[in-house]
């Protein structure tokens, strides 16, 4: 089956609508019609070949929000028209410790949405900036939302479980509070959801101007990191900080403000190395630096539904396909509040 | 009360003789003839001034055990003629959450054995190179071991609490796969601990020299750190490491070694930063890179007893107080097995 996409041919190339095409569904497959696609920074980076190993032709979109248009035989948990998702990853080696505790994300032979090795042609995986995709039904996720916020929902299929599962694993709720370090695409959602989720929420931003949204998306308190007053109040006062800036930056502003036993969690990877952490930072106070990525099936469907149930969704601006590569541009300068997501019928065009 | 001690008057001239004065025991307070102190890494850097802050005259030493000489009106858990101990805090504010907790080495009105601030002559804390000490009970411990072991019991009022409050607290024991690195004076009571506590110990090193000695002191594997093989061979396998290293070194040899879930425990600072730690190491299986301080006074006291019970006690090598200054040398190069107790009867000579 072939379909319309937006890749590249290469990381100096700008992408471009290509056909591709797609498996016919498996006895254990999904084939989604694919309604929008969010754009997750991970997208640039693996298409501009920032990262290593980067297989072109490159689809990137793991934001994957559609309708199910058909299903294998042996499907049982989708039906033909149901609202579904699909996040960072479409398979795992489904046998081992990981993949038994509902994390698949830390299986070995997870594989990704986009340039995972796959036995499909062209032989790695491509991803939902495209009309359709077919993926195993574990890896597949019920959408319980309208279908009007459909478009909203996409981004929590990364940029939501990403701050959910450490925001769920390190125990935010009633009496906890909670720092969330960067106000952008994972950020916004951090605060969303710390903030249904019972926890007291700490923003934190290097601007000033960034505060009123802060507050609007449901911060407590707002700091901004650059003001040693305001970061020096708050010390020792977290239970938790999730920080979302992949950006190189001092770890030790924020790991002085966690209580004793608290946790910072980092969920990006920077590709240059954040200055060495101050060891008595952590010695002092018997605090932890974590890393967290993305998070397992069962959870991300907790939190579609916890979602659903508590009418929250990622804030967006919808964008054509063909505005992808200005829509990156963009989204290196900060300026989108606070995802992109890719109106899929636009493919077509 | 006018007591012999080892002690500087500057951080470029060597420990020598010195009187210092005791306070006299108020209703609180035993008063201590110390037999023994343990020399700790601590004692080098404090007295030297390596460490900011230092108070001139230094007496070091928080590795004490000696006999009950007096006690106060109101005390009621220790006796006179009793054997006890004494750590690396003399004091706390015992008000807050950590003291309430019986953290009280994460209390940030803590007193350090030496250097801390006192009412007491000279204004600061002077530590066990002395005849006597006096101290408030609660930081007073009781040692249950027989008194021929009673030189060898010091080490663990340091080292061996440093290395047995992050094994109990990230749960070491059956089932468990324990990594020690560093086979120093805190590594070495590590290896034995997490052995007696029923985990399966693996002991890393930088020298092969020291792996028969490792082997002797309870762990179950030896690796050395310098063989790619070796560490290859165990990617993955650790629930916990204790890193007894203070030296800066490459933390990601080790991180790469925990399992999913895993947390490697520094509790040593680096007078000059590690090198940076690769963030993805920690994101790609959820694990920590935590920091660990002594131990408050229920767990040392728990330590204690387990100790007494399993008949654990440090190497140790006995010197004469007017040894000291050689004896830093020889730790300086790390020929020591596996620390240096002073033979505080020498004091008085
Ligand atoms: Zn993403
Ligand atoms: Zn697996
Ligand atoms: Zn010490
Ligand atoms: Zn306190």
């Amino acid at each position: 089956m072939t379909v319309k996409a937006y890749g590249a041919h290469s990381g100096d190339q700008p992408l471009e609508s290509m056909d591709i095409t797609r498996r016919a569904p498996g006895p254990h497959d999904v084939q989604i019609d694919i309604a929008f696609c969010g754009v997750c920074h991970s997208d640039l980076h693996q298409v501009r070949g920032e990262w290593a190993g980067t297989m072109y032709p490159c689809v990137p979109g793991h934001e994957i929000v559609g309708r199910v248009a058909a299903v294998g035989a042996h499907v049982s948990s989708h039906r033909v028209g149901d609202l579904v998702g699909v996040g960072c990853m479409v398979d795992s080696c489904k046998g081992c410790a990981e993949c038994e505790d509902g994390l698949e994300n830390y299986c070995d032979g997870m594989v990704g949405t986009y340039n995972g090795v796959t036995d499909d042609a062209p032989g790695h995986t491509l991803g939902g900036y495209s009309e359709q995709i077919v993926v195993h039904e574990r890896f597949v996720l019920r959408v319980s939302h309208p279908e009007a916020q459909l478009a909203s929902v996409a981004p929590l299929l990364c940029a939501g479980i990403t701050t959910w599962s450490p925001l769920r694993h390190w125990g935010a709720g009633p009496g906890k509070r909670v720092g969330i370090v960067g106000i952008g695409g994972l950020g916004h959602m951090g605060i969303k959801l710390a903030r249904a989720m019972g926890a007291h929420v700490v923003a934190f931003t290097t601007s000033e101007s960034k505060r009123r949204a802060a507050e609007a998306l449901g911060a407590h308190e707002v700091v901004v990191s650059t003001d040693p007053e305001a970061m020096a109040a708050r010390a020792k006062s977290l239970d938790l900080i999730v920080n979302t800036v992949a950006a190189p930056h001092n770890l030790d502003a924020f790991t002085s403000l966690l209580k004793r036993d608290g946790t910072m969690v980092l969920v990006g990877a920077p590709a240059s190395p954040h200055p060495s952490p101050e060891v008595f930072n952590l010695i002092g106070k018997r605090r932890s630096i974590a890393g967290s990525m993305i998070g397992g099936i069962p959870e991300t469907q907790e939190m579609l539904d916890f979602c659903a149930e508590h009418g929250i969704v990622a804030d967006i601006e919808m964008i054509r396909a063909d505005d992808i590569n200005a829509a990156y541009e963009r989204m290196l300068e900060g300026d989108v509040k606070y995802r992109f997501v890719i109106d899929n019928a636009t493919l077509a065009a």
